[in-house]
């Protein structure tokens, strides 16, 4: 790897440990911009979603992929998407991210209003191979059943549904944050506090009992089948409580459900991911992942990535996009990752830190074996 | 916007959005070092707060104002200033400072035991113009009244206070910490707690009730008169505890207020303020501010200004001195705010990351256009 | 201090305020990997604690002692090692540090199943002078008491173990956490916990009376002895909850202790080392360190050390190592201190932050003086 950090990164194939799908629709100017913010409200005055860090790295990576300069404004660039037609504009942007392999959550199925891609047109018009990540809460508020018959069903449709995905995912963080118990909850609680939630009619899981009781669910079906269990921490939409998402709030759950082996992934972490890091070192079922921080921190990727690899060791750390919505996320999540990572290991040999080979071995960890490894593709 | 810093920063006029008065008086050595820290107490043996990363900031940018070279000797500046008297030296830093505009928090009238500049005076000597910020808990602790009256009490000295001011600041991050309930407190809970206050002879407000109950008030006050609500956030003298001042515990009483309109903007954040950008993203009524940190950090400003860059809309950040007591705070806060954001951006082009043109748009609204619009200056 | 960092920081002699012994005998090689993290685990599936950040650390500063190029790889480096033998290759490393004083923490007496030098032969080894640091639950766990005598047992026996020593540390954050109390336990609860530990027939302390009770008796005893008390915080084994070891938390008892003087030294403290700095900053009684952050974080020392600097006090930080086990860990330990320093050094000078004189007067009291006005040394 020499001193030029877009050659030094140019040979990894990359594996997308964790995305969504893309809107295959024409979509509003509004809208579009929408997808380039955690927010769900509409911007404050004088403000706009492209006035941002990922704002410019949209402008700086995609206007390219449609056959204008970089850092064209925001406008032409999106009177130049509609010029193409979303259906090409998206087949280019998704060919330019050249994603080898893409791990697709499927709990979401609709973005601003419009359908997703499934994941079969998605590895298409990526030309990547997909595979599923089943969302643990969106399985389980599809089960109906009574309160007595709930841990029972909820398991059984959460292995039906993870038999063939390569992973589970909780986002146990947006609906009551990390802080697990250590102690699985006692069945008569989960049957009560099931049994509340028929009564009041509530499709959306929020109870802290059913929730952690899901998430050894979870726990269960992941080691029968042998799966990674990824975990949503840090930050995200207006529905978080930022505190209550910080991954080293689940040291206790990590410890407890250490014996099973199941390999927890944190993912994104941001801004808590020197936490996520050390949980990573500390603890060998702990994997962390650059996620979709890598993005949202346009210019700053570099030294982002640079406080994920204190102390996360490097065997430990994936490499994902958490694109959604927009096929613009793809390819910005990945030249982000190419050009930041570059960035910080050119640092580092500059510095005397550390070896050519040892960049490049890096490099490729990061990009695609770790992940090949941890979810045996 | 060329690769120096200095030039490219030199154009945008500067609106100081969050800033004190300054003693006019000459100050004893001891005393005029100890406004250049947080802490309230003599300094450790063998320490001055001159060895600081402020101290190195105030030595690089205030000897030259006074004709000495930068990086002069501590002893020697205090004895040119001096020999210039208080008057003179005041009026050269403030000048140097090149400020168009300060928005002044009148809550402290006093530094180190002696009376502040008016805002008036400030605005002459600074050659700026100077609008007012009402300090909340202040003018709640003047207003002399029973139990049952203290509500209508507050809500009229506060609507009275705020008449002709820019915005209202509350400090309930050293009183009780920002974990602020999403419900307002009940009118019988507030009469019984402030029956209790007045029963106990206090005058200054701590009790968690009183102080939530307050801000609600001001949130009322400032949608009827349309103001933006100020929060001290993050870092500050020995009286916080820091952990209670993380932003993000804010998030309930967010989007408690989200409706109503009012923009609430989280002063200095440091170390929080990575977790302040996140919320500035996510909530439409949430703003960001450099304030002390840029000053603090001294050599590191570029640094942590880049992390308040990676999720705060750049329609969302606003420049601050946060001085307090020392002329020397104005001319150090906004040349540390022009040479850090300069470095920023000029790596920022020099990555690649974006164009000349969207530096200056940065730079321009971060240093004044957001203030404006904010303030409706 | 020129542009070459190295060259600038090559004069500087090094008190490490903080470390502990190695070990003399021949390690297997897994053991010896085993203490390049603070995992106590086996590693997870196709990672090795050298491919981390600290690993390159190793690979950057070792081989070189031991007549092989940096970077050499792990493997060729330990049957390096192993060819020299421990004791030589001890000799060695410890040489090359450079280290003119160490305050070794006397509280383990074992890594890896093998027995830790003493302090005379670690002073011997590596030419330094060696003060002892007393481990106060250490101490307190070997004092065999009824309940009614536990308080005055274990004050009787921390004086005894710490006279003669330079400090006593407290490893309170991996026990129940930094969040104490500002009032000391009522004697008669202290008497109720200990009666309760000898029922259970535990030596281990964990109850928090019992840990908050023996913290005031650490510090009534530093204050008779004018000793500091040393305070982990931050990262550390998994046996940790990284939140509950942030050192904000400690601000009520650092104001509670702050009217007996004696001086609490926070170690390492990250990810929460901004935290500490402000608490260095705000009350003259608190001190903090670069401990295990400077090795464990790699290439990223410049980065964290400037992290550090924003806040904390330039006569209040120190240089240690918190070297363990290994001889390496002293080497790297001196090895980054002396890099990162001097190239954070060097860019502040470059940047016009500092003057040359400022620069090598920080890098000497961080290095030494602070330690030796601190410990009296």
């Amino acid at each position: 790897m020499g001193p030029d950090p877009a050659a030094g990164l140019a040979v990894p194939a990359l594996v997308d440990h964790h995305c969504h799908g893309v809107v295959a629709a024409e979509l509003a100017d509004d809208a579009l911009a929408g997808l380039l913010t955690e927010s769900d409200r509409p911007p404050a005055p004088g403000c706009s979603p492209f006035d941002s860090a990922l704002g410019l790295a949209v402008r700086r990576w995609c206007p390219p992929a449609l056959g204008l300069p970089a850092h064209a404004p925001a406008a032409a660039y999106l009177a130049r998407r509609r010029e193409l037609g979303a259906a090409e504009a998206t087949r280019r942007l998704l060919a330019a991210a050249r994603l080898d392999t893409c791990l697709v959550d499927t709990g979401l199925t609709a973005a601003a209003g419009h359908a997703l891609l499934p994941p079969s047109e998605l590895a298409e018009a990526a030309g990547a191979l997909v595979r599923e990540v089943v969302r643990l809460e969106t399985v389980a508020e599809a089960v109906p059943a009574g309160a007595g018959d709930w841990p029972r069903a909820v398991a059984e449709a959460l292995a039906a549904a993870a038999t063939g995905a390569v992973a589970v995912k909780s986002v146990l963080a947006y609906r009551h944050g990390l802080a697990v118990p250590a102690e699985r909850p006692a069945r008569a609680a989960v049957v009560a506090a099931a049994g509340a939630r028929l009564r009041a009619g509530r499709t959306r899981l929020t109870d802290p009992v059913l929730l952690h009781h899901l998430l050894w669910t979870a726990v269960d079906v992941c080691a029968e089948l042998r799966l990674p269990l990824q975990l949503h921490t840090g930050f995200g939409d207006p529905d978080l409580d930022l505190h209550r998402a910080d991954p080293s709030l689940l040291a206790d759950f990590v410890r407890a459900a250490e014996p099973g082996g199941v390999p927890l992934v944190l993912l994104h972490g941001y801004p808590y991911h020197r936490q996520a890091g050390w949980l990573a070192q500390a603890f060998p079922t702990v994997y962390t992942d650059l996620g979709l921080t890598a993005s949202y921190t346009g210019p700053r990727v570099a030294a982002v990535l640079g406080e994920m690899l204190e102390l996360a060791p490097f065997g430990k750390l994936l490499f994902s996009t958490d694109a959604y919505g927009l096929p613009e996320l793809f390819l910005v999540g990945a030249e982000q990752f190419r050009h930041g990572l570059g960035a910080v290991l050119a640092e580092w040999q500059a510095d005397g830190a550390c070896s050519a080979a040892d960049a490049r071995r890096i490099a490729e960890r990061i990009a695609a074996d770790n992940a090949r490894r941890l979810y045996a593709l």
